[in-house]
């Protein structure tokens, strides 16, 4: 591995794995259509000799081949994030997730490259019935757009293992936290603090039970599979060994920020339609590779309230 | 239900499912494309008051939408059938199966359809290590883009099931087998056979085991899934409770034709790449509604011969 192809680059995780990839000596080619990315996040890698970005759309099949030429191994982290509204816009998460991992995948297949990985999620598990669920939990039900349309990008990527020798490393992230963390319901909390620090409506009744993983072992992770697990599918959860409840991350946020604002409930126990009320994953797989996540969801949280506090004008872009 | 819509009208299964629904009492929409079913299949409905005909691919959605009004149930069974070629045009799953799909599900929203039932199939269990294997089987790796197309299908489905509330029935077949059956290895067996009895060539080593179900066994499990199943949504393998080896199915296709053949076999345990070597499916979610298929595979495998003997203009159109 020499030279990577990054999707999403200018996103939050894709644009800090940029940086660990630089950071260890690789060259990356970055590649970013800037809908949900943000430039600056790629600022201090602008005159890095190494690293190049590409302003274009994974559905830009023509200039999606061209860019991956003479790259060898491809991190596919673009992907339409916006979880919850997939009801509104039922086309959005198939064409993002769907059609553009299969164009990311055949691209990759057709410039010879013999790796790739996917961020998938670890919503493909539905609502289970097994935690912490692992890998090879029972044959879930999918219960969002966005996850039916991840879970299709992992059965592609895993065929085109199978049929043509592609490599394949699928994660199935928890949320990811951390700086440049810039969508979810701790951005959202944030945002609604900022405006008004007396006042905090949350989704759902506020026990919902979730998994974070800080973003930068998240990266850690990926970068140790990759090193150390070679099957021809490799698919791992990333996120950490425990779980808190939304209103635990409430009173964090509240603690660091210093504010104690009413807390209004919508009614029902999930955020969304489709939004699982527990998520929380069986990491052993990833652990057995000598992998240890080095923050807590505690820690993750206060690094990202931290980090928005810090600038504060990404609360402003969404 | 009174009027229902049927994708693949004109094909194998989806014309013997017209014939059914016709019988019992049922108005019948079919839609194909005829680009794999077969006209004649639905002669015998042709001046059927309660049957109607839409020559309309499901890739052209305005044509979907417009058909489906007025109808209140969905079976959609139209499908790319060439597994075997999904690395050769690694294109058309996706388009036929999955944004087929997509579009048939989408329309049935827009119609304001209330269920829609789905044909998978049970290569998505990849390679399975549970024999027979159940439909809440560990969560499986992919190894067609045939069965990954077909994965992503039940996955949109579900969501939907989730997201909207349409009840949701989705099927994961064997190979099916019996009257109108134009195409897999049977098929290609009695072709060759036709044109030179004394050779028959076989992908793989013959050993692979599968399991067969006869198409009206096929039908009657469907029909009665969706009278007695009322789950949001409602998975069932579809099969026989016994499997073969393809070298028995030759035995009794020469047994039945009274030919005795050299057979050479192409090397490796697989008859193409992403072929499952054992297919042999946990029926017992269907048979607990009290549903018994009719025909053995042998039974099944004999229907078949004796059908396309009296029908063999079919055997040169593929």
């Amino acid at each position: 591995m020499n030279k990577i192809f990054v999707t999403g680059a200018s996103g939050f995780i894709g644009s800090n794995l940029c940086d660990s990839l630089l950071d260890i000596g690789y060259d990356v080619v970055g590649y970013d259509n800037l809908s949900s990315g943000f430039d600056e996040f790629l600022e201090k890698q602008k005159n890095n000799p190494r690293f190049s970005l590409i302003v274009g759309d994974i559905l830009d099949t023509d200039l999606l081949k061209k860019s991956m030429i003479g790259c060898d191994f491809v991190f596919h982290l673009s992907a339409n994030a916006d979880i919850r509204f997939g009801l509104e816009n039922t086309n959005k998460d198939i064409q993002q997730n769907t059609i553009g991992t299969f164009n990311v995948i055949e691209a990759a297949r057709v410039a010879g490259i013999k790796g790739v990985a996917f961020s998938s999620t670890g919503s493909v598990y539905g609502e289970p019935r097994v935690f912490p669920t692992p890998e090879d939990a029972p044959f879930p039900i999918q219960t969002s757009l966005y996850a039916a349309s991840k879970l299709a990008g992992e059965g592609l990527l895993q065929a085109y293992a199978e049929g043509f020798g592609i490599k394949a490393y699928i994660f199935r992230f928890v949320s990811i936290l951390g700086e440049r963390y810039t969508h979810g319901h701790v951005f959202d909390f944030l945002k609604q603090l900022k405006k008004d620090p007396s006042n905090l409506s949350v989704l759902g009744d506020g026990k919902q039970r979730k998994s974070y993983l800080y973003v930068k072992d998240c990266i850690s992770a990926m970068l140790m599979a990759i090193d150390k697990s070679n099957e021809k599918v490799n698919i791992f959860n990333l996120g950490c060994d425990h779980f808190c409840e939304v209103n635990d991350s409430i009173g964090w946020i509240c603690k660091h920020l210093g504010v104690s604002p009413k807390i209004t409930y919508t009614s029902g126990n999930r955020g969304w339609v489709g939004d699982s009320p527990f998520i929380f994953l069986d990491t052993s797989r990833i652990r057995s590779l000598g992998w240890v996540p080095k923050l807590t969801i505690e820690d993750g949280v206060a690094a990202t309230v931290r980090y928005l506090s810090s600038n504060t004008h990404l609360l402003e872009k969404r």
